[in-house]
């Protein structure tokens, strides 16, 4: 078994990234990584029967325990949280536990938030097993849960002991999942690398075709990126917060249609395009430019606009309690390339609006 | 005015605890820890009438809003707790705004828990109002709620950017309350200081008269040794543990009889009470000592014993979900005398259960 490892460095809380064909099963790749006898395994209804046996078998040399989470963004709240909490302290799990988060990226992050929390902070193990989790939001320990009036709202920075990354789990994962995750692959080529943008032009079809080689190089790349945005600001003071290209729209879009309608990377498509062309309308990228982050997205089989059903009014109410904002003022992520973003507040309101109007439609203009 | 600052030193994230006779409606005081504009002060039904008023006066140059919570350990839950969320979220406060926690140890302890995860962390500041939360609860970064099942379960470190101790407040505290908090002042003397022992023995009837001298000088050598302590061990690896006196009895009581039926330094009382008879079954402390704390302790106007309804075997199932529980084991807090504390997993449970036994009831065995 071929597997290959990033490390993630953060001085004593540094952990690697393990990326390969069939990890999931392997007791020796687990193990290093829980350091007392108790270990609680939280999933959902739709991973859980397909990879919770193999994980539960590599875990037999603990006592062991489990938590279903029933499946969507809908659910990813204080209440269903507290399931967890319910199921440790009835479990009697003491601060040596281990929790580990077995699928997407609503599982790791209310694992890791319930982590975070439990008597104060336990250790956690991720195995994402969406694109989405794998390449963007198993690695950097942001955690938490939504609220009605704001997604992610409530959470915590707690990184993972490791996060394990088996390509194998992409060969079940339904279409539209398998879309949403190309998002946040997409997004690192946007911000960072304009040449992986192109190879990703180059290979939309492999991937789409899930090509195991190509996935795991393009989850390989993201990681990478990830990897190094996060151990140079954990806390997202200055060059992290570059990641949430596309994230202060998608977010609007996420609460505004209730969560769990939109995918997490569906709406960071459309909310990429919305940042697209807003940075052509304030001239820091080409029409030619946007087309082509337009067309990739949409080669992805992911939305390049922004629902109707959101009013422009209502789109900056939503985005107004972004996390970004500072000192009243929001703030964007835009690019000044293909391979460059920048954060900016100084921004005209009228020229966001027209972007975020630009983009409310549901036939796609970009292509008239 | 005169004022007293001790400092916690914990590098970048150091800070005052400020204590004086009229404090609370000084605006220099408070502004110095406030970096945004945003302030949301957190006070309970009870604290609210008689201070409120001051610290938003104090605050004028702010965008100020108010939660009032109800008052009491029973209401500190995840669900209270998203109130906090709501009122914050509803005001659109940002991640520059700061929490401000007007009240005792449950509304110190949730509004810093609010603080710790709202938007994954923003600044807060305490202002206790009772003499527990004054000497002990304010102090070292301590926050969280608690679970049907277990005390403080659900938490995080988080520090405050200050502590603004106003001993004026403890006029209008009712005895129940101004007792409790000594229990928690005389765990100081017993876990750190006997001389402060001696003292609180030739003083404590000047401190229940509420001399303010009296008690402006319990509560600066408490909050001197909380901040040293928490200085040298912030997460609890090591000498904070022995912080925990007597409280792993006293969640077990708090648990056990329903939050909110015992106050925490009540409970803490008998749980140190329970501490000492087991300190003295393993022999590290003569019954002669052993006696002087059941008769400071009561002379404190505070129960020397564990409530009979709670059974020996339900006591040891409560005390089970501690987190002091390490690989399956519990750990104990015990004095070798008056003055000097120690963790040990070492003990004969039979002591454990015959300890328990002793203290569980009534009448006031000891005095016999």
């Amino acid at each position: 078994m071929k597997t290959k490892t990033l490390q993630l460095s953060l001085g004593e809380r540094s952990y690697p990234i393990i990326i390969g064909n069939g990890v999931l099963g392997k007791p020796e790749l687990l193990n290093p990584f829980i350091s007392g006898q108790q270990v609680m395994v939280v999933s959902n209804e739709t991973i859980a029967p397909l990879y919770l046996s193999q994980v539960l078998t590599a875990l037999s040399d603990y006592q062991c325990e489990t938590v279903i989470l029933p499946d969507g963004e809908e659910f990813k709240n204080l209440d269903i949280l507290n399931r967890i909490f319910d199921a440790l302290l009835q479990a009697r799990f003491s601060r040596d536990a281990t929790l580990i988060a077995l699928g997407g990226g609503v599982v790791g992050d209310m694992t890791g938030f319930a982590a975070a929390c439990y008597q104060r902070g336990i250790d956690f193990i991720q195995i994402p097993t969406t694109l989405l989790a794998q390449v963007d939001s198993s690695v950097g320990g942001k955690t938490g849960v939504n609220h009605p009036l704001g997604k992610n709202m409530i959470g915590a920075f707690h990184q993972p002991r490791c996060v394990l990354i088996d390509t194998a789990t992409l060969q079940t994962l339904e279409d539209r999942q398998l879309h949403a995750g190309l998002a946040e692959v997409i997004k690192y080529g946007l911000i960072r690398d304009a040449d992986f943008f192109t190879w990703l032009e180059e290979n939309m079809d492999a991937l789409l075709a899930r090509d195991d080689a190509a996935i795991a190089y393009a989850i390989e790349k993201s990681c990478h990126y990830k990897a190094e945005i996060v151990a140079a600001d954990e806390r997202e003071s200055g060059i992290r917060v570059l990641l949430n290209l596309g994230h202060t729209f998608a977010h609007a879009i996420e609460t505004g249609m209730g969560y769990g309608a939109w995918l997490h990377g569906e709406a960071v498509a459309a909310g990429m395009c919305m940042a697209s062309e807003m940075s052509h309308r304030m001239g820091k990228i080409t029409s030619a430019d946007r087309q082509r982050i337009i067309d990739l997205i949409q080669r992805a089989q992911l939305p390049v606009n922004a629902p109707t059903k959101i009013s422009v009014d209502r789109f900056l109410t939503l985005m107004a309690v972004d996390k970004k904002v500072q000192c009243g003022k929001l703030r964007l992520v835009l690019l000044g390339s293909i391979g460059s973003a920048f954060l900016s507040d100084d921004f005209d309101l009228e020229v966001l609006k027209k972007s975020i109007s630009a983009c409310r439609q549901d036939t796609m203009k970009h292509e008239v």
